[in-house]
C-alpha cells in the first residue's frame, strides 16, 4: 500500500487554512474586487452546494467560457474537488469548434463571462448543446440572450453555506478538460485526472520549472480557457501566492496597471503580450519595480524581447508546454554554470524552450527512427512521458493510434538538443518542408524574414515540386505602398547570407494578413489549403 | 487514463542526461572521491547488471549498512529501479534490533561499508540473517570477518556493462524500506514505494519545501541509513544539484572542510551536529561563506543555535518528519509577511517545527477527541495524511490498528498551531506528563532545565503518584563536584519564574548518562522502566 490520494484538495485546504490572510485580486466588469483565500474558500464552499443542488454529480462535466477573474477561480477548485470535472471552453474558437466541443465533452453547466455571453449565444446550438441544462452567468446580473435557462452567479451561490464536506476522491477521477488549440486540425479534447493535477501543480513550483513561493504575486495573463492559464492558479494556492486575475480583455496599459498597484512578481502569458507591454512601457512612465520574472510560453519567445526585458530588470523564463502536457513540459532556466556567463550568451540559452522538467522524461527520434544525438544541430521529433502528460485523447480513436507510441506523446514538435540539454523547437512537424530529402525549418525562415524592419508578418509553407518534392514559399505581410519587388530581392540576399542556397523560398507572396488560430497562432493549415493542388513552378 | 507512472527512474535519467557535468564528491575511508553523474549513472547501471547476475529479482530486499559515500549513493538508484527495495539498516541499534530487522525485512543481500563491517559480524546471527545469501563489502577488499559469502563491491560490479535497460515499473511498486528510530518501542517497519519517493522528491525541491535547485552544493550530514538521509540523494539528484557525502562517522572538522573545499550551500543533519560544528567555528579559522541555510530536523532546534547561525550569515531552517513520512513533513519557512519582520520575531517562528508542506494535509486532535483551536495554546495530538505518508506499518498489525485512523497516520506527535499555521511540537504523547488531569510538557521542562549553565543533559519523565496520577521528575547530569543540592534549589527558582508551580518536578535526581536511542535521542522508555512499579512520594 502506498500514500494517500493525490487530489486538489490540499492545496485548497493549505491556501484556505496556511495563507488565509494571502489576497486574491481581480480586475472585473464590476472593477477591482479583492479577497482573501479564507474568503475565497468560503466562496468555493457556497459554489460548491450551489453546484450539488444543481444536480452536478461525480463525472459530471461543467464548461466555462470566462477570463481570468475571481469567479472563475472559485470554479477551479469547486468543480474539481466535488468530483466534477471543469472543462474550460476556448471563447476565441469560431463557433463550428464550439459546438464540437460542448457536444463532445457533455457539458451539464456552463458558466460565461458577460463579455462572452454573445459570443457564446451565436455559437448556440439546441442539438449541440442539448446536455447544458442550465447556464450561469458570471455577475450579479442576467442579460437578454437566447440562452436558457440562465441565472447569475451570485443568485445562483445565494445563500447557500460556506462550508462543504468535499467527498473523499479517487486520484483517478478526471477534474479538468481542455481541447488543443487547433494549430493542426480539430482541437482534440484532454481530460486531467486529479493526480494530473496535483503532479503538475508540485511540479511547477519546484526551482527547476517556475519555483513559486509564498512571497511572490502571482498574474496569470495566460486565459484561464488556455490549459489553466498553464496550471497557474492550482500553482499559486498550493504555494500560497497571492493572486491578480487580469480580467476580461486585459490590454497593456490594465497590465502595467496591475503590475504596479498590486506588486505582482510573476505574471506569465504569450509572447505578443509582453511584447504589447514593452510598446506602452517605452510610452509611459510605469514602474516594473516589483516584476521580478515573465514566463513567456505557448509559442517561441523571440531573443530581442528577452533582451528587452533583461534592460528593464525583468527576467524571461522561456518555457514550452502543450495542453497534453497538463501543460508545462520545459523551462529555459539557466544551469548553474550559466550564471556568470556573459549576458549574450544567457540570452541564446533563454531563447532556447529549455530543459525538461524534473518528473518528465523526454527522447528525440529522427527522420530514420533513431534517436538522434544531442548536438545542438540535428534534429528530430520531440517524444514525451510523464505523471502530467496524458496518454490518450477523448474520444478520439485514430488520434491516440497516431500521437502516442506507447506511454510517449508524439509531440509533433522538430527539435534539436544541444550538448547541455536545452530543448529548442525548430518548427511543428507538420509545417516543416522537406525538398531533396532535406529538412528546412519554416520557423527559422520566417524569423529571419521577420527580422526585416518592413516585414510585420511572415508565414513560409512547402508547397509541392516535381523534382524537389516540396519548396518552401514565403507569405508576407508589409505595409502598403512598400516596393514588393526590392523587398523581395532584399529579402533573398539576406537569406543568403545566413543559410544555404537551396532554403531559400522560391518566391515571396505579398498578403494582407497571415490568417490566425483561435490562440493567435499563425494558421498554416489554412495558408496551404490555399496552395493545394497548385505546384512550385518557379 | 492518466498520466505516466510516478517512479525514481525520471530523475535517475535527468541527472544523468541533463546535467551529466555536475559532480558527486565523497568523503570516503580510500580519501576524497569525485565523480560526474555522468560516471554515476554508468556506475549505477554496472550495480544493476551485478545486482541481476547475483540473482535479485523484482521485489527482493537489499539491505545496506552504510555511511553517506558515492557507493552508497549508487544503490538508491539502481537497487529500486531495478524492481527491488532498499532497506537502509541503522547500524547504531543494538544488536537485536538489527536482527530484527533483518529477519523481519528478508533481506537478499546486504551491503556493508567497511568500518562497520564489524558491528555487522556482531550482530550476525544465522537464523535472523537466513535469507541473507551475499554480504558485499563497500571497497575493493575484503576483510577478514566470519560473514559468508562476501565480495567486495569493485569485484562486485567488476566488468559488468554500464549499460542496463531498467524495466517498466508500476509505481506502487516498494521502492525503499527503513524501519523507525525505536524510541517508543521496537523499530516498525515503513515500504516506500516508487510513488511515495516520487512525490516526495518533487516535493522537498518546492521552495515551501527546501527549495532545492540546481545550484546547490547540496551535504547531507543526516545519515543515509535515517529515512534515506532525508531524501536528499533523491532531491539533490532531480534538481541536477551538486553532491557531497561526509563519508564515515564524520567529526566537525570533516564538515567544516567539506563545506569550504566543495562550497557546500545546502547541508542537513540533526541539532548535534551543527552545535558540533559550531564549536569548532569558535575556536578554528572556518570559512562558511558559500553556506546558505542547514536543515535541522529529528529533534527540535534550540532558538540559540538558530541565532548563532544567523551571526555567522548561515539561515537555520527547521524542519519536522517521521520515518513514516518519507520523511519531511513541516518546514520553518518565513511567511512572506515575516521577511521583514525583527530578528527576534524571525527566530522564533525558526524554532517552530514549521509549515506543512505543500501536498500534505494535518489535523490536530485534542483530549476530548476534538480538533484543536489554532491559537498558539491548545494542544493535541497530530495526525497526518498525503502522497508521500505511508498507511500501514510492515507485518505490525496491532501498531496498523492503533497508529492510524483511516487515511490519517497519528504521529505520536503532541502539538500547537499558532494563528499563522505554524506546528510546534511541545513533546511526545508517550511522554506528556498527565498531573491532576492537566499536561505537563516533559520537552519544555528539559530544555528550561538544560538552558542552566551547570547542566549537561537532562530528561523529564513522569512518575505514578497516588494523588495526582502522575507528576514530573527530573534526571540531570551535572558535571562531578556540582553542589547538587544547590543546583536542585536554583533549577526550582528558575522553573518557577516561568511555569506554574505544579510543573516544577517533584524531584531532581543525578546521574551519569542519560540513556539514548541509535539514533541519538533520550530514551525515555529505558529512563521510565527504571522507575517502573515506583512512586513519587514526594
Ligand atoms: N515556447 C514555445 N516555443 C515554440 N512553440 C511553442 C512554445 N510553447 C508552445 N509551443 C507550441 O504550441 C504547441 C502546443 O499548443 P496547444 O496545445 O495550445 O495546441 P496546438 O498544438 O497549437 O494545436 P493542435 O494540437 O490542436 O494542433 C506545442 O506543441 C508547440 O508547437
Ligand atoms: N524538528 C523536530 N523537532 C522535534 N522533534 C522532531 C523533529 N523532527 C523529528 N522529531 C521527532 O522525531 C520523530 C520521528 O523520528 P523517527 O521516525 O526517526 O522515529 P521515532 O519516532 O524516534 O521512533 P519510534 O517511532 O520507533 O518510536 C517525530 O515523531 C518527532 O517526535
Ligand atoms: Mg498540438
Ligand atoms: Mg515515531
Amino acid at each position: 500500500m502506498t500514500g494517500y490520494q493525490q487530489t486538489l484538495k490540499p492545496f485548497l485546504w493549505r491556501a484556505q487554512n496556511i495563507t488565509p490572510e494571502r489576497e486574491v485580486v481581480a480586475r472585473t466588469h464590476e472593477g477591482m474586487k479583492r479577497y482573501t483565500y479564507a474568503d475565497y474558500g468560503d466562496r468555493v464552499g457556497q459554489l460548491a452546494n450551489a453546484l450539488e443542488a444543481a444536480g452536478v454529480e461525480t463525472g459530471d462535466r461543467v464548461g466555462t467560457m470566462c477570463w481570468n477573474t475571481d469567479r472563475h477561480f472559485e470554479t477551479y477548485f469547486s468543480v474539481p474537488n466535488l468530483g466534477a470535472q471543469l472543462h474550460t471552453i476556448n471563447p476565441l474558437l469560431p463557433d463550428g469548434h464550439i459546438q464540437h466541443i460542448v457536444d463532445d465533452a457533455d457539458d451539464k453547466l456552463i458558466f460565461v463571462d458577460p463579455s462572452l455571453a454573445e459570443k457564446l449565444a451565436s455559437a448556440y446550438d439546441p442539438e449541440a448543446f442539448e446536455s447544458v441544462e442550465q447556464f450561469v452567468i458570471m455577475g450579479s446580473e442576467v442579460p437578454d440572450l437566447p440562452l436558457e435557462p440562465i441565472t447569475d452567479y451570485e443568485s445562483f451561490i445565494g445563500d447557500q453555506s460556506t462550508s462543504y464536506e468535499f467527498p473523499e476522491l479517487d486520484e483517478e477521477q478526471p477534474a479538468g478538460m481542455c481541447y488543443t488549440s487547433g494549430t493542426t486540425g480539430m482541437p482534440k479534447g484532454v481530460e486531467y485526472t486529479h493526480k494530473m493535477l496535483h503532479a503538475h501543480t508540485m511540479a511547477t513550483m519546484v526551482p527547476q520549472a517556475l519555483g513559486i513561493d509564498n512571497s511572490d504575486v502571482v498574474m496569470p495573463v495566460v486565459p484561464m480557457f488556455h490549459v489553466n492559464a498553464w496550471g497557474m492558479p492550482f500553482t499559486a494556492a498550493a504555494a500560497g501566492a497571492k493572486q491578480v486575475f487580469p480580467g476580461p480583455s486585459p490590454d497593456p496599459s490594465d497590465i502595467a496597471r496591475l503590475i504596479e498597484e498590486e506588486g505582482v512578481t510573476l505574471a506569465a502569458g504569450v509572447p505578443t503580450v509582453w511584447l504589447g507591454l514593452l510598446e506602452y512601457v517605452g510610452e509611459n512612465d510605469v514602474d516594473l519595480s516589483s516584476l521580478d520574472r515573465v514566463v513567456i510560453g505557448g509559442a517561441a519567445a523571440p531573443k530581442a524581447l528577452i533582451e528587452q526585458y533583461d534592460e528593464l530588470g525583468v527576467e524571461v523564463v522561456h518555457a514550452w508546454g502543450m495542453t497534453e502536457m497538463s501543460p508545462v513540459g520545459t523551462v529555459a532556466n539557466l544551469k548553474h554554470d550559466l550564471k556568470d556567463a556573459p549576458k549574450e550568451q544567457q540570452f541564446d540559452v533563454k531563447s532556447k524552450q529549455g530543459l525538461i522538467v524534473p518528473g518528465l522524461e523526454f527522447k528525440v527520434v529522427g527522420d530514420g527512427g533513431d534517436e538522434i544525438d544531442w548536438n545542438g544541430e540535428d534534429f528530430g521529433e520531440l517524444l514525451v512521458r510523464g505523471p502530467w502528460v496524458t496518454m490518450e485523447y477523448f474520444n478520439r480513436p485514430a488520434a491516440n493510434e497516431e500521437d502516442f507510441d506507447g506511454s510517449w506523446l508524439r509531440t509533433g514538435d522538430i527539435v534539436t538538443v544541444d550538448t547541455d540539454g536545452y530543448i529548442e523547437i525548430v518548427d511543428r512537424a507538420d509545417d516543416v518542408i522537406k525538398s531533396g530529402g532535406e529538412w528546412i525549418s519554416s520557423q527559422e525562415l520566417e524569423n529571419a524574414i521577420m527580422a526585416h524592419d518592413d516585414v510585420s508578418e511572415a508565414a513560409v509553407i512547402g508547397v509541392p515540386h516535381e523534382r524537389w518534392q516540396e519548396r518552401p514559399v514565403a507569405m508576407v505581410v508589409a505595409p502598403e505602398g512598400t516596393d514588393r519587388e526590392q523587398l523581395s530581392e532584399e529579402l533573398r540576399e539576406m537569406l543568403l547570407e545566413e543559410y544555404p542556397k537551396w532554403w531559400v523560398p522560391d518566391g515571396f507572396e505579398f498578403i494582407d494578413e497571415i490568417p490566425k488560430t483561435a490562440t493567435g497562432k499563425f494558421s498554416k493549415k489554412d495558408l496551404r489549403e490555399l496552395y493545394e493542388g497548385e505546384e512550385s513552378e518557379l
